[in-house]
Parts: structure tokens; C-alpha cells; sequence
């Protein structure tokens, strides 16, 4: 009945220097505008026009989506941001070496921030320089929402009311959606669709510019699990690129 | 106390070839993506920071605002978008050369169909290679609202709804607002601004890629009848530019 498809930006200019970005606002590398080319690419190919856009309020998801749209020739379809909707806040991580930081903190501590479902990293300060506390996108924000650090069960929780408010109606209306957000905010969504536990979430790494595609029930559930990848093939691959990071 | 910020985009493919546009969806030239760059750095400069963006359907109005947008770091701004900014729809003259047609039906006949009030073009046949009737960001429009051919009179009394319903209602909440879109729907707001009379219309020209800014009161008046340009001298060179097309 609903189809969802949900496209994760491709390699950011801080991805590819191996820094933790969460909130901070980089934009796509020149691969990463490839990549977003090549997810519209993908969209065309499978004959899949989607009715309505949502988007986080960070560049690197809003540059994906516009490539991949533009690529398919559809500029100009509706589109709707959210807050909700961008990576996890990586907190007192933000701006750091991924590398450095394993080294300095150890496999474990590492992983566990990385990979746990509910150990947040250190909050930032809000006068660190890679504090959003001052970003003139998130002024409307109540200051009790606006996170300085998130764990990924932060990142469902903050997530799911736009899932359930903005994105649910779109496909109870019968439109195809297309969500073009961030590794977590999607392991987050993805979570949710295929009820993964908490513990098994950790497993799952998400590939970048791979429009993947969930057919729903008239409960918004997952037809086939995990959904499709429109190039199974080189999401395979992309997602044991992501795996290694850090290493 | 709310400030309206228009822009209308900039050079597009066909204005370079100087074909009738009207509703055909082409792309900005090299030379209309600098223009919306330098959209975007006229904002920065004047420290304008728009809360929410408003385009027409067309990829080229849509370019505009993404390229000005991003120029200024402001890509995570709401936008909406309606068929209601469109450009006038040109009729079966869409496609069609501007010199060519000019001779073909005489100066006279061609200043009816650029300038008149309310003297439209031949209506578009739906089988014209054109037309927009198979066009899907129109699927869902009523087929009576769907036009075939306008005069700027049919402009201004659709463009208009979408004034009062979307626009204003963010004017008075206290928001920037910023409309990226055409020639000719923005001269139709403008007439509607400024009250200039169905006679006097004929002889206004908007330059393209040079926010003008509208500082309304109360009744979502002008405080200044004509607004400011960000850049008055090349406004004034490009309005005399624009009143030469055709020639």
C-alpha cells in the first residue's frame, strides 16, 4: 500500500577526515555529491517517484535529497524539515578524531559510544565551537529538547513523534515518502519499522546514497524485513565499509 | 514590522535562446546560477536572514532559491512550494522564438501578448510537445484550475489565494519571508503591493536575481511603494535590459 524509501547521506568533508560530526553542519564531499547523484539515479531506474520529501535540518541530508532530486528531475516536490530528523548529537565527541579518540579512550569506551543503545557520550559545553547552542535553526527549539549529547535511544525517542506525526500521515494518504536523513536518525527509524532489540541494533550499519525501500502494511510495518536496497549488491559492500570506521 | 523579500530567478536556458517559457520546466543557464549566488551574497550582506521560503513549481524559481540559499547557509529554511508562483502560462506560445514571433505577427500583436493586461495567448493544446497536461506536479491539480493560457490578470487572481492564505499568515506571525519565482508572478504581487493600476503594469520590469525587499505594515501594505533593491544600480541596469527583450 505505503512505500517508504529512505536514503542516507553520502560522505560528508568530515566523514572523509574521519571526525565525529553529529550536529556539526559540513557539507557533502565532492563523493558524497556523487553518491547523492547516484541515489536519484536509483529512484529513476526502479520507475519510483516519491510524493513528498522530508529532510533533517542539516546541510549534508538537504544537499542529498536536492542531488538525488534533481538527478530525477524532481525539484520540485514538497518537502518538510525537522530537527528530529538529524544525526545523533555526538556531544563532547563532536569535532573529534575518530582514530585519536579510540586510541585515547580505548576499544571499549569507543565502541560503547559508539555502538551502545543508551551511553551518551560526555555533553558538549555550549561554549565548545562545535556547540549548536547559538545556530540560528534551532532558536524556536524549547531549550529542554535542544540535546548536548544523545545516545541512540535519545535519537528514537526524539524521532519517533515525527515518524508518527508528519511522516505516518503522508503514507496513510497513500504517498510515497522519502526520508533523506543520517546514519543514526535512519538506524533509529529502522529500528522501530523491524522491531530490532536493543541489543541487536548495534549490528546494523546503514549504507550511504542506497535508497532503500520498505513496502508497509495498513499498520506501517515492514511487508518484507529490512526492507530492499535498490543495488543490493553494492549495499553489501558499503555496509562493510561502515563497519570498519574508526579502525 | 514583517519583511518580504522578493527574487526573481535568473537567467534560464530558454531566456538565453529567447524562447517563450511560460509553464516549460527548464533548468537555469551557467550564467542564472551566478545570479542566484549573488542573490544569496545580497542577503548575507544585508544581514537578511529569511525564516521561511516560498517557489513555484519550476525547477528554475526552485534552483534560485536552493542556489541563493546555499550560498547564504540558510539551506535548512522551511519552503513551500505552489503551482500558484508559477510563471504565466504562455499559451501556444510556449517554445516558440520571441524574435520570430514578433515578426511573424507584427509589434503590435506581440506587445498584446507580453504586455496587455488581460489579452492572453492562444490557449496550448494538450498534444503540444508544451503542454503540461501530462505533467505529474500537476496530478493532483483540478482540471479547471489547470490553465492553457494566461494574461497577467489570470496570474494575479491565482497567484493571489496563495498571497493571502500562505504568505501573509507568515508575514504576520513576525517571519522574513522570501519568494523565489517569475517575471511575471512577481509583477503581479508587486501590482497588487503597490496598487499600480491594470495600464500602468505594462511598463514594470523586475530584474532577475536581485532580492527586493518590501518592509510592510500592518495591512501588509508597503511601507515604501516600490520596496529597495539590495543593489539599486545594477537593479536599474537590468530592468532597462529586461524592457529591451524581444528587440
Amino acid at each position: 500500500m505505503a512505500t517508504l524509501v529512505l536514503l542516507r547521506h553520502g560522505e560528508s568533508d568530515w566523514n572523509a577526515k574521519g571526525l565525529f560530526t553529529g550536529w556539526v553542519d559540513v557539507s557533502l564531499s565532492a563523493k558524497g555529491e556523487d553518491e547523492a547523484r547516484r541515489g536519484g539515479k536509483l529512484l529513476v531506474e526502479a520507475g519510483l517517484r516519491p510524493d513528498i520529501v522530508h529532510t533533517s535540518l542539516l546541510t549534508r541530508a538537504i544537499q542529498t535529497a536536492q542531488l538525488a532530486l534533481a538527478e530525477a528531475d524532481f525539484m520540485w516536490l514538497p518537502v518538510k524539515r525537522s530537527w528530529r530528523l538529524n544525526e545523533r548529537h555526538y556531544g563532547a565527541l563532536q569535532g573529534k578524531n575518530k582514530a585519536q579518540t579510540r586510541e585515547e579512550f580505548g576499544d571499549e569506551q569507543f565502541m560503547l559510544w559508539r555502538r551502545s543503545y543508551d551511553v551518551p557520550p560526555p555533553p558538549i559545553a555550549d561554549d565548545d565551537e562545535y556547540s549548536q547552542a547559538g545556530d540560528a535553526r534551532y532558536a524556536l527549539l524549547p531549550p529542554e529538547l535542544m540535546p548536548r549529547t544523545e545516545c541512540l535511544k535519545d535519537v528514537v525517542e526524539r524521532m519517533l513523534p515525527y515518524w508518527y506525526d508528519e511522516i505516518v500521515p503522508d503514507l496513510a494518504a497513500g504517498r510515497t515518502v522519502l526520508v533523506a536523513a543520517h546514519g543514526n536518525s535512519l538506524r533509529a527509524l529502522v529500528k522501530h519499522l523491524d522491531g530490532i532489540s536493543d541489543e541487536a541494533i548495534a549490528g546494523l550499519n546503514i549504507p550511504t546514497g542506497i535508497p532503500l525501500v520498505y513496502e508497509l502494511d495498513e499498520e506501517f510495518r515492514p511487508r518484507v524485513r529490512g526492507g530492499e536496497y535498490l543495488d543490493p549488491e553494492a549495499a553489501k559492500a558499503a555496509i562493510e565499509a561502515v563497519a570498519n570506521q574508526g579502525r
